[in-house]
């Protein structure tokens, strides 16, 4: 295996979703627009490249998601038997006030409307495309030597509300990123023993189900 | 930037959707463990790996697929203004036949459940982490000299029943890949006309919409 090869497949494996690392220093505005360029150049269905990329800079939003996602934390917990519960309350769960950007990826239905090429039978084709973005931008940022960490314990309407989103205008991340200290070997999940990562042959099927 | 950052970014630019390339030359299966290997180490939610991956190796059903992908494609056509039909029916829409290997990529809801940490707010939480996989699958594809092309133009129900997939599954991709004779620099759609790329900036906000 040649070294480009190689280098692809070190950060796939490299990457770690992040929240007790980040460093908070300054981010390099620079290497911010490297990894947005990246995800800006993923694939999408009918080259309708339907994401949109909110970078939140005033330290109000971020307290006032951070209080959000506190309680949707506890909402999560409540509704664990007492066994997970114990695990659950041990995990960090994110770092929104420590990383040094906040960005939210959204989804545009309208985007390339009314024939985009490629959606007419798969209603979610353009909600993929934007996840397709989000793991350019994750892997890129990864080597980079930054880390991410995706935030999903928030509710999309109020996310909606926080950034005055248009209607058709769905929410799909709130991504912490910038400089960490370093990356854990395993997964933060694996090592609290909340769940263990399940072999490759045991997804892997032969002309069906 | 190191050769090891520059490789990544190298490769993300480099990807393509492919549909005319592929060479259908024996497709190594070591590469091909490789590249899956790649897609198993995607972030996904709670940890919950809930994605499948279905291998498609008896011509038949792939002879199916592709007549099926045909008609979709005559009625995306036939929806579309004069104009763009005749566009769209200059532009290759699929490889299925030609490509190596065919892939299909499906999400189970069931995976880890009733508790996937991260998902109790968000109900499409688990099928963004299919996504994050097949992008992935993807880059290491690419990194590997292999092409990748995601076929769009079926309906969910008919890969269901062709694949015998249990009701909650739902597919989410049929991928051709496998060894390509190059990659286009510019996108298929991008060369025929079907649409352009915007820039980053169109897509770059501040602290809301």
């Amino acid at each position: 295996m040649d070294t480009i090869t190689a280098s692809v497949y070190d950060t796939i494996f490299a990457r770690r979703d992040v929240r007790g690392e980040f460093t908070g220093e300054f981010a390099d505005p620079v290497v911010l627009e490297r990894i947005l360029g990246a995800a800006h150049a993923a694939p999408s269905v009918g080259l309708s490249q339907p994401w949109d990329f909110i970078l939140i800079e005033a330290p109000a939003i971020r307290h006032e998601f951070w209080a959000h996602v506190d309680e949707e934390r506890r909402v999560f917990s409540a509704a664990l038997p007492p066994d997970r519960a114990a695990v659950f309350d041990r995990i960090r769960i994110e770092g929104i006030l420590e990383a040094s950007v906040s960005l939210v990826v959204t989804y545009d239905p309208d985007r390339g409307s009314p024939h985009v090429l490629g959606r007419h039978a798969i209603a979610d084709a353009g909600l993929y495309s934007v996840c397709l973005a989000i793991e350019n931008l994750w892997l890129a940022a990864t080597a980079e030597g930054w880390g991410v960490g995706w935030v999903s314990f928030y509710r999309e309407h109020y996310l909606q509300g926080l950034l005055s989103l248009p209607a058709r205008v769905k929410p799909v991340a709130w991504l912490c990123l910038g400089p960490v200290t370093h990356l854990q070997a395993i997964p933060d999940l694996e090592r609290h023993g909340w769940r263990h990562r399940a072999p490759l042959q045991a997804v892997l099927h032969h002309d069906g189900w």
